[in-house]
């Protein structure tokens, strides 16, 4: 597998995966960059939950349950020095659905944080705590 | 710190940082996305290509040397059973500068991958395999 990152300009840089397909990375205008997108480190705690995210609404609607709205907020904590790595890592799930049970919901994001989840399993085995909630509203 | 993922429509997912600044996240059809996006596990790899790319041009450019290109090219392997995780990790620094001595690279490289880049270090800290090339070009 192979994904490039060319610099655009200042810290501004722009991805590309072999379908051609773009993610762009930037920092903070304090951080010497345009504020254009978001860093690495967001971008890394957001493809923790995009990943999460695919498993469990795949599994979710493999079981015919209807899903009106499926947001998951993550809070991070960093180290103070460096490398400041994620320390701590929440995820709080926040799903719209008629019918699905709490336990089909808590089944899906065990399975998907157990077994499946390559991001959220590399970021564990890096040292760091995951942690996660949920909220069904009807 | 905060982020949030919400479902767009099938598999396609929007990250939103805490300035409102967007990443998109999607999967091929075949894994049922719409592939409008890179994948969670691609834009893992891209986010440690644009974490350590961000050290190293900071680096480079308060040295004053003159960068005309920096890209990153990045391959890596994952596990062949779940959970996927990826297991070596390439990456290729192709820079072009008229002033940038190879010694300076790799000192900015060194630097980054040991000390600085968040997302490196927890990429190695899970257990997957870093190694890096570079070539510079005038």
């Amino acid at each position: 597998m192979k994904v490039t990152v060319t610099r655009d300009k200042a810290l501004r840089f722009v991805g590309k995966n072999e379908h051609g397909l773009e993610t762009v990375f930037d920092t903070t205008k304090e951080g010497g960059g345009l504020n254009s997108a978001p860093s690495p480190v967001e971008t890394l705690a957001m493809s923790a939950a995009a990943c999460t995210a695919m498993d469990v609404v795949a599994m979710i609607e493999k079981r015919r349950k209807k899903l009106d709205h499926f947001t998951v907020e993550i809070e991070y904590e960093r180290a103070a020095k460096h490398p400041k790595v994620i320390t701590k890592l929440h995820m709080a799930f926040h799903v719209k659905s008629p019918d699905l049970s709490a336990e089909e919901l808590e089944r899906a994001i065990t399975l998907s944080q157990d077994t499946y989840c390559t991001v959220s399993i590399m970021i564990k085995r890096s040292g760091c705590e995951i942690t996660w909630s949920h909220k069904i509203e009807r």
